[in-house]
C-alpha cells in the first residue's frame, strides 16, 4: 500500500509543481525565499510549506471535511467531487473577502484507482488554476474516503467580512438563486420529480458550486457582514444574528431562484430556498446608501444579487436573535423545528 | 446527528475561547484587529479564521490525517490520541525550526461519545496549551473515525530547517532516542517479549511522542537541513538526500537507544533504530564546527543529540542518492528491500 499511495503523493506534487511553474511564467507567482509576501515560498516536498500574506494583509483560513455517504454519494463522478471539494473551501474564503492563496489536501482512500483520482485531480486543479490557488502539502493514507481540504487566502484585516458585523437597518442580500442543490437532492432520492433538462440544471448545482470569490472581493468596504450559505438560509443567517446581536425580517417570496426551481410546487420551492443547504451563494448585510454600488458590483461579477430582508436591533428582552419570517403580501410564517422544512401560516 | 455534532463544536469552541482568554491574560496572545503580527486576530465561529505571522516571519504549515485501524487501534486511550495528533504536527515544525502558533481540527466519528470527546480533547489541548498553540478553526462531521490537524508556525524564511540544504562534509544527528516506538509495536502485537517496565516504557513512545520544538527553534542558524523521522531513519534520510542531492553515510551502531530497548535482542534493536517509524526525533545536518553548539542547544533544551553520520557528494555518474550503512567495527552492511527490515553482511 505504502508505494502506492506514495505515488499518489507524487502524481498530486507533479501537477502542483506544474501549476507552480506556469503561474512563475505568468510572473504573477514568483516563488523566491527573498520575497515573503508572495505566493508560497516553499511547497510540497519539506515538512512544512512556507507562505505568507502580503504585506498588511492577514491568512483567512478554513478547514472543511467531506465524508462518503453524508456529503457525496459512493458512485459521484470523481471530477465533480474534484470540483466540489475545493469549491466549498473556495467559498469560505469569499465569504470573507479574501483572495485565494493555496491549500493543502489530505485524504484517505479505500484503494489506489489511478483513472479514479485522474479524474478526481483534474477537477480539483482546474479549479484551483482558475483562481491562483496552489497545492502547497497534503498527506495521503489508506482508509475510508476522506477529504480534509485547508485553504488559505489573504485579506487586509479591516476590509474582511465578518458574521459579526451586521448593524440595525442593513439590507440583507443574497448572490445567485438559492435551493437548486437542495432540490437536485430530493429529485436524485425520488422525493420530487422534473423534466430531465431541469433536473441536468439541478444536479449541476449540487455537483458543481461556484464560489462567489469575485463578488467576495468586490464586497470589501460595501458590505457589513458576510457569510457562505452551505447549511441552509434559515440556520446561516442566524449565525449572523448571533454573532451580531440583531434579528431579521426576510420575505420568503423575495429569496432567488433558477426557472428550474420556479416549476417545481410552491411548498417545495420554499422549502429549498429556506432551508436547503449546499447553496454556497453569499448572504451579506450592508447600508442603504450602498444598493446601487452592490448592483453593480454584482453585475460586475457576472452575478444577480437580491434584497430579501432587514436588520434590525433585538428586543432588548430576548436573550436569542430571531428571524422573522413573511410571504410578498406581508403575511407573517412560522418555521416549525423539524429541520426548518416545512412552513405553516400563523 | 446534526445537533450532537453541533454540541461537539461547542464543546471545542468553549475550551478554545478559554485558552484564547488565557493567553490574553498573560499578556502573550493578545488579539486584536489592529494588530496582524500576534496570534490570531479572528478564531472559530467565522467563515475563515485570520491570521498572520510576525513581521519578517513567514507561515509555515503542515497537514496530517490519522485513520483508525492505519495510524491508531480502535481501542485507544483517546487521551493519549488527542496528544498525539497533534504532536506528530507540532513535530513538523519543529523540523522546520517553526514557533508554533495555531491549529484546524477537523474530524469524522462514528458517533459523539460525550466521555471519549472529553479525554480526547484534554489530550489535545494540554499539548496546545503547553506550546501557546491556538484552535482557530475546524469541521466535525459524522463518519468512520478520522482526525485531520493542519498547523501554522512561525520561521524567518532565511533560518527555515528546509530539506534541500544538506552539504557534504555535515555531520547527521538524532535528537533523543530512535525505535521505541517500533518496538511498542512489535510488542503489541506479540511478535517480541519485554518485561512490564520495559513494555509500559516503550508504550509511552508510541502513544505519546513529544514534538522537539525547542530544539527546532534552537537549530536555526545552526543546522543546515533537518526533518522529523515519521517514516524510519532509512526512508526519512533518504528524503534529505533526495532534495540535497547528497549521499550518506551511517552508522548503525551509533543510533541512540533507550536502555529499555537495549535489552531487546541486537537484531529488533537494528530494525527499530533504522526502519522503526513513529518516532517524532529529529534528524538534522550540521557543519563540523557546530559540534559544540550543537550539544550545548541540545542539552538545553533536555536532549541527547548524537551524530549518526556524515553527509557527502555524490557520484556523479549515480542517478539516485544512496545511504552507506556500517557497524561499529566498520563493516558494510546491506539494507534489503523487504520493508527495510532485515539487514545481512555482505
Amino acid at each position: 500500500m505504502l508505494s502506492e499511495f506514495s505515488l499518489i503523493d507524487r502524481f498530486f506534487a507533479r501537477r502542483a509543481a506544474r501549476m507552480r511553474a506556469a503561474g512563475s511564467a505568468h510572473g504573477d507567482g514568483v516563488k523566491d525565499v527573498e520575497d515573503a509576501s508572495r505566493g508560497a515560498t516553499l511547497g510540497i516536498g519539506d515538512d512544512c510549506a512556507l507562505i505568507a500574506p502580503p504585506a498588511g494583509e492577514m491568512l483567512a483560513i478554513s478547514t472543511d471535511m467531506l465524508v462518503e455517504g453524508r456529503h457525496f454519494f459512493a458512485d459521484v463522478d470523481p471530477h465533480a467531487l474534484g470540483h466540489k471539494a475545493l469549491a466549498v473551501n473556495l467559498s469560505d474564503l469569499a465569504a470573507m473577502g479574501a483572495k485565494p492563496q493555496a491549500f493543502t489536501l489530505a485524504f484517505a482512500l479505500p484503494r489506489a484507482d489511478e483513472a479514479w483520482l485522474a479524474a478526481f485531480s483534474d477537477g480539483l486543479f482546474e479549479l484551483a488554476e482558475r483562481f491562483g490557488c496552489e497545492l502547497i502539502g497534503g498527506d495521503t493514507t489508506a482508509g475510508p474516503l476522506n477529504l480534509c481540504i485547508t485553504v488559505f487566502g489573504s485579506v487586509p484585516p479591516h476590509v474582511a467580512l465578518r458574521r459579526d458585523a451586521a448593524r440595525a437597518g442593513d439590507d440583507i442580500w443574497i448572490s445567485g438563486t438559492l435551493g437548486d442543490a437542495r432540490a437536485a437532492l430530493g429529485i436524485a432520492r425520488g422525493e420530487w420529480h422534473a423534466d430531465a433538462g431541469d433536473a441536468a440544471h439541478l444536479r449541476r448545482a449540487l455537483e458543481r458550486p461556484e464560489p462567489r470569490v469575485a463578488l467576495g472581493l468586490a464586497l470589501r468596504g460595501v458590505a457589513h457582514a458576510a457569510l457562505d450559505i452551505s447549511d441552509g438560509l434559515a440556520g446561516d443567517l442566524m449565525h449572523i444574528l448571533e454573532r451580531s446581536h440583531m434579528n431579521a425580517t426576510v420575505n420568503v417570496d423575495a429569496l432567488p431562484r433558477s426557472a428550474a426551481l420556479s416549476r417545481l410546487p410552491p411548498e417545495i420551492q420554499r422549502r429549498c430556498t429556506v432551508a436547503g443547504g449546499d447553496d454556497y451563494e453569499l448572504c451579506f448585510t450592508a447600508p442603504v446608501h450602498a444598493r446601487a454600488s452592490i448592483e453593480k458590483v454584482s453585475h460586475n461579477a457576472g452575478l444577480l444579487a437580491t434584497r430579501v430582508g432587514t436588520i434590525s436591533a433585538p428586543d432588548l428582552a430576548a436573550a436569542v436573535p430571531a428571524i422573522t419570517w413573511h410571504d410578498a403580501a406581508g403575511t407573517p410564517l412560522t418555521l416549525t423545528l423539524q429541520g426548518f422544512d416545512h412552513f405553516h401560516a400563523d
